[in-house]
C-alpha cells in the first residue's frame, strides 16, 4: 500500500488527492500521531477525534488564505502535521521544539494562537469582519470549537454578536461530549438530546434562535458527509454553524474507552495502546495533597464545598467528588461563574474551596475583585499550577497571579513551601477566616514523603526563618524555597546568609520584615512569578514605606512570555534554577 | 388620598396592604424616586421601570429571609426605599451616604453587592445551593436581571449550570430592550421575536432548552399578572425563569421616550421632566476628546475600527458610530469578546480601538494577556474612567489597572496628562505600532480649552520634564500631574523640586530615570491607582535593578476599597488632593 502521508508536506498536497484516498490518509495520519505521542507524550485524544475533519478542511478550503482557528488547540496535531510540521512533530512541546498549541509565530497556517478555551469564535469573527471591510468577500473564516468550550461565557458572547452580523463565518461544533473531563451543563444536555432526536435540531434549536444557519448533526468521521456539507456551506453567506459528532480518541480503542486518561496519557504502547507505567515516586503531587486534604477536611466540616471550572481530574478535586458528590461542583469551563457562585455560597455560611488553575483564574479577575474581595467574603481560592508549568508553555504559565492579586484589598495571598504547608493552610483557611484567601501552589510533585501529619493552624501573616546567617537575607515565597535551600547548601560561605520563607505575599509579615531589614545589609527576594509587581515589588514597597535603605535585589520571572520546555529548563532561562540562585547569592556576598 | 408610602419603612409594612392598594403605592414610590433623583441625581430610568416588580417581590416573598439579588443594581432604588432607607435616600451616592448600588454592608435586604453586570444568577445559584445543603428547603432565591445583562457570558455560564441543578432558583428577566444604550445581539433579537410571537415562547425556547421552567412574557407593570405568576412560581421547584416586559423610565414621559438620556439624567424638573441645563463648561470631557479624535483619525485611516462593550454613549464612541457605522461595533456587555474580537481584527491588519472602562476591563484580563499581548497584536485599549470615578463608588473605580497591566509583557501602558496628550497618543497608536497599547484616562472634564491642535507623534517610552528644580523629583503619571503642578505652585520653596510627567508606565523612560536619579536625592511618585504594584512600584523596581539608593516615596490609592463620593472628596481620603500632595512634598523638602 502506498504511503500517502509521505507525499504530503502542505495542504496543497492533500488537495491533489482523490476523495476516495482521504480515508487512507486519515488512517495514516492517526497512526503517525499515535506513533509519536506514544513516546513523546502530549495531548492524544482530541487530535485523534478530528482527523477526518482536519483533512476535510484543508482539502476543501484554501488554507492559509482561508483562515482556520482551532479552539484550545489540543486537537490541532493533525493540522500541524499537514501544514509543514510533520518532520518536527517529534519535538512537540519540547524546548525550542514546536508548541503544543497553534501559534502564529510558528506557522502561517495557525491563524490564531490558542491554549485557553472559547476564544475561537471571537477571533474568527474579528477576522471575518476585517475581510468584509477589506472587500475580501470570498475569504472563508472557520472556527472549530468543542462542546465543552462552547459552553463557556466568552463563546456565548461571540455567538450573540456573530448572530447579528453578516460576517462570512463558519463555526464547527466538534461535539464529543467531553472536554478533559466529561462535559457538563444544560447546553451539553441539550446537545445530547439533539443527537438522539433530530427533530429537536430542526424545530427547537438554540443556535437557530441565535440567527445561525444551523446544519447537522452529522458524523464527523464520515468523509462523505463532511465533504458534502462543507462544500455546501462554502457558498452559504453569513454566519453558519455545523454540528458534527465525533469520538474523542477515535481509532485507539483504549483511548475511546477511557477518554479522560487518554486526553494526555503520557507514554503508552503504540500497538496495544496500554499506558506505560510511570516512574514510581515516593512523593505526592501537590494536586493530590490538595485532593486528599480537602476530603479529610470535608469529613470534619460539613460547610465545605468544592468548586472547579472543568478541572476535576487535573486538580484532583475528583477525590472530593467521589466522597461528597453533593458538595462538589464541576461547573464546566466557566471561571467567572465559578468564582461568583462561590461568593454566593459564602454569603450563606458555606466554606467554598474554589480550585482554579492560576492561568485560568485570569478569566475571573473581575469576579475576585468585585464579587469576593470587595464584599470581603471568605472564599478560598486554590490556585493550582502556579508558576512555570512546563510543556504547556506560554499560554499556561501561572506567573502573573502574584502581581494581579497583590493589588486587591482584603485578599490574603499565600504560597506554601511544601506539602505540609499546603495541607496546613487548607486546614487554616476553613477554621473561620473572615476574608478571602488565595493559595498558590505548583504543578507536580513535592519532596516530602510523610506529609500527612496532624493539622496545624498557620498564623495569618506570619513568615518563618529557615536559616539564620549574616549580611544577606533571602526572602522566598512558595516552593522555590527548596531551590534556595539547595543553593545555600552548595555555598562555601553559606553561614553569611539567612533564609526566610515569607509564606504570605499578603499581608506581609511586617514584624519579621523589620527584624530582617535591621539585621541584614542586603535582601534578595526569590519568587516564581513576574518580577514586575510581584512579591519582591511588595518588599520594595515595604522598604520605601519604612525608610529602609538596604540593598534589595529581586529574582523572578522576567518581563517576557516564557515558552514551553521542562520546568527545569524554563527555570534556567528565568535564572531561577539552583545554579543561578547560587550565583546570585554569591554575587551579593562578595 | 392617603399617603401609603409614609406608612412604609420595611417590606413587612408592604405586606399589610391589600392587593388593590399596590398600584397606589407604585404611583407614590415612582413619585418619590423622581422627586429625589430630580435634585440629587442618580440612575433614574431603570428604577422607574421596576417599581411594580419591586413592590410585588417584597409583597409576596419573605425578604430578607428569602434572598433577592438585583443584577447591576441601577434598578434598586425602589428596593432601597422599601427596605429601611427611605429617609436616607436623599444621601444616595454621596460621601457617607447610601451607595448607588445594593451593598451587603448597608442592609440585610441587599443579599449581594452589585455594580458590574451579570453576576446575579451565579450569586443567587450559590445561595440556593447553600440553602439546599443546609436543608432550608422553603427558602426562595430570586435574581432580577435585565436583557442587556443576561446576554453577557457570565450570565450564560450561570444559566448553563443552573439548568442542570435542582436549586430553588427564580430568575426574572426584566426585558426592557435597553441597557444604558439599546440592547444588541442575537439574544435580544430573539427576545423581541418572543414578545411579538408568543408561539415562539412556547415552541422554540432557548431558556426551556436550557432546562428551565419558563413562563411569560408578561406585563411587568401589571400587578394582577405579576402577583398571579409570582405566586404560582413560589411553589414550583427547581430552576424557574419568568420573562417580564417593562418600560425603562416608566411613568415619566420624557424618560420613556429618551431612555438613553434618562438612564442617569443629572438634575431635572420633577414636574415637566425636562433635564435642567448643565453648567456650561469651556472645557471638554476626556470622553469627547476620545470620541472626536477617533472620528478625525478614522477619516484619515480606513483601517481604524472602534469596539465597545455596551458603552457607546458613556465612552463617546457614539460619535464614531454616527460617522462610520460599518466600522463601529457595540458588542453588548461582552468585554471578553470585545478584546478577542479586536485581536482577531488586528491579525488582519485593522487598527482596533477597543474602548472599555478601566473597571470593566477586569472582565477581559485573560484575553488581554492570552489573546493580545502573548501574540503581540497591536490592539489599542482605551481605558475610560481610570482612577477614582466618584459617585459610582467602590465597584467602579478604575484603580487596579496600572497594577494588573504592568506585569504583562509586550504591552505599552500610557496615561495622558491632559487632552492634548490623549489626542496625540491616539494619533500615535494608529501610526503602525507593532505591539498593543493601553491608554488610561479619567472620567470627566479636562482643563484645556483649545486642545484640538495638529497631531504630534509621541515617542514611545519617553517622559517629559515639566519643571526642573532641586533635590526632590516628583514623578507623576496621568492627569494627577495637574494636582502636582498646583501643589508646586503653592509651595514657597518650589524651586527645590522637579516635576516629570513620565507618561509611560511601561516601558519606563529608563534614560530619563537615570538622569532623574542622578540629579535628585529624593523621588516622589504620584498616581491615581493602587500603590501596591502600581507605577511607583515600577520606579522602585528600576532603582533596585540599577542600584540606586535614593529615597523613594509613593503616593497613590491605599490598599482598601474606596467608597463613593465626589472625586475631590475621594482624592482627599486617599491623600491625592492638591493639599495632601503639597504637604507630602513639603515633608520631603524638610
Amino acid at each position: 500500500m502506498k504511503n500517502l502521508l509521505n507525499t504530503i508536506s502542505f495542504p496543497l498536497d492533500v488537495r491533489k488527492l482523490q476523495p476516495e484516498q482521504l480515508p487512507e490518509l486519515a488512517r495514516e495520519l492517526r497512526a503517525f500521531i499515535i506513533d509519536i505521542v506514544a513516546t513523546k507524550e502530549g495531548h492524544l485524544g482530541a487530535s485523534l477525534g478530528v482527523v477526518e475533519l482536519t483533512i476535510a478542511l484543508h482539502y476543501l478550503f484554501n488554507t492559509p488564505r482561508d483562515l482556520l482557528v482551532w479552539d484550545v488547540g489540543h486537537q490541532a496535531y493533525g493540522h500541524k502535521i499537514l501544514t509543514g510540521r510533520k518532520d518536527v512533530f517529534h519535538t512537540n512541546r519540547q524546548l525550542n521544539g514546536i508548541a503544543g498549541f497553534p501559534n502564529r509565530s510558528e506557522s502561517e497556517y495557525d491563524a490564531f494562537g490558542v491554549g485557553h478555551s472559547s476564544t475561537s469564535i471571537s477571533a474568527t469573527l474579528g477576522m471575518a469582519i476585517a475581510s468584509a471591510l477589506k472587500g475580501e468577500i470570498k475569504k472563508q473564516h472557520i472556527a472549530v470549537i468543542g462542546d465543552a468550550s462552547i459552553a463557556s461565557g466568552m463563546a456565548f458572547e461571540a455567538l450573540n454578536h456573530a448572530g447579528v452580523s453578516d460576517a462570512n463565518l463558519l463555526i464547527i461544533l466538534n461535539d464529543n461530549a467531553i472536554g478533559i473531563d466529561p462535559s457538563v451543563g444544560a447546553l451539553k444536555e441539550y446537545l445530547t438530546k439533539v443527537k438522539t432526536d433530530k427533530r429537536l435540531a430542526v424545530q427547537n434549536n438554540i443556535i437557530k434562535a441565535l440567527n445561525f444557519d444551523y446544519s447537522g448533526p452529522i458524523d464527523g468521521h464520515n468523509f462523505d458527509e463532511l465533504i458534502a456539507e462543507l462544500t455546501r456551506l462554502k457558498s452559504v453567506k453569513g454566519p453558519k454553524f455545523l454540528h458534527i459528532i465525533t469520538t474523542k480518541g477515535k481509532g485507539l480503542p483504549q483511548a475511546e474507552k477511557d477518554q479522560v486518561t487518554y486526553h494526555a496519557p503520557g507514554k503508552f504502547d503504540k500497538i496495544s495502546g496500554d499506558v506505560l507505567p510511570k516512574a514510581v515516586s515516593e512523593f505526592t503531587k501537590y494536586q493530590d495533597v490538595f485532593g486528599k486534604t480537602i476530603v479529610e477536611l470535608a469529613k470534619q466540616n460539613d460547610k465545605i464545598v468544592g468548586i472547579t471550572p472543568a478541572m476535576l481530574t487535573g486538580s484532583s478535586l475528583k477525590l472530593m467528588l467521589q466522597e461528597f458528590p453533593n458538595r462538589t461542583f464541576d461547573v464546566g469551563i466557566a471561571e467567572q461563574h465559578a468564582v461568583t457562585l462561590s461568593a454566593g455560597m459564602a454569603t450563606q455560611g458555606l466554606v467554598p474551596f474554589c480550585n482554579v488553575y492560576s492561568t485560568f483564574l485570569q478569566r475571573a479577575y473581575d469576579q475576585i475583585i468585585h464579587d469576593v474581595a470587595l464584599q470581603n467574603l471568605p472564599v478560598i481560592f486554590c490556585l493550582d499550577r502556579s508558576g512555570l508549568v512546563g510543556q504547556d508553555g506560554a499560554t499556561h504559565h501561572g506567573v502573573f497571579d502574584i502581581a494581579y492579586l497583590r493589588c486587591i484589598p482584603n485578599l490574603i495571598v499565600f504560597a506554601p513551601r511544601n506539602e505540609i504547608e499546603l495541607r496546613n493552610i487548607l486546614f487554616t483557611a476553613q477554621t473561620g477566616l473572615k476574608q478571602p484567601i488565595a493559595i498558590r501552589y505548583p504543578r507536580g510533585y513535592g519532596e516530602i514523603e510523610n506529609w500527612q501529619l496532624p493539622f496545624e493552624e498557620i498564623e495569618i501573616g506570619k513568615g518563618v526563618c529557615l536559616k539564620e546567617g549574616g549580611n544577606v537575607a533571602i526572602l522566598s515565597i512558595g516552593t522555590i524555597a527548596n531551590s534556595v535551600s539547595k543553593a545555600l547548601l552548595k555555598l562555601d560561605n553559606s553561614t553569611e546568609s539567612s533564609h526566610y520563607d515569607m509564606r504570605f505575599i499578603k499581608p506581609l509579615d511586617v514584624k519579621l520584615l523589620h527584624t530582617i531589614f535591621k539585621n541584614h545589609k542586603t535582601i534578595l527576594t526569590v519568587e516564581d512569578g513576574t518580577i514586575k509587581g510581584g512579591f519582591g515589588s511588595g518588599i520594595l514597597e515595604f522598604a520605601s514605606e519604612n525608610n529602609y535603605s538596604n540593598t534589595i535585589k529581586l529574582l523572578g520571572v522576567p518581563d517576557t512570555f516564557i515558552e514551553h520546555g521542562t520546568v527545569e529548563e524554563l527555570q534556567e532561562i528565568c535564572g531561577l534554577d539552583v545554579q543561578s540562585i547560587q550565583e546570585e547569592i554569591e554575587g551579593l556576598l562578595e
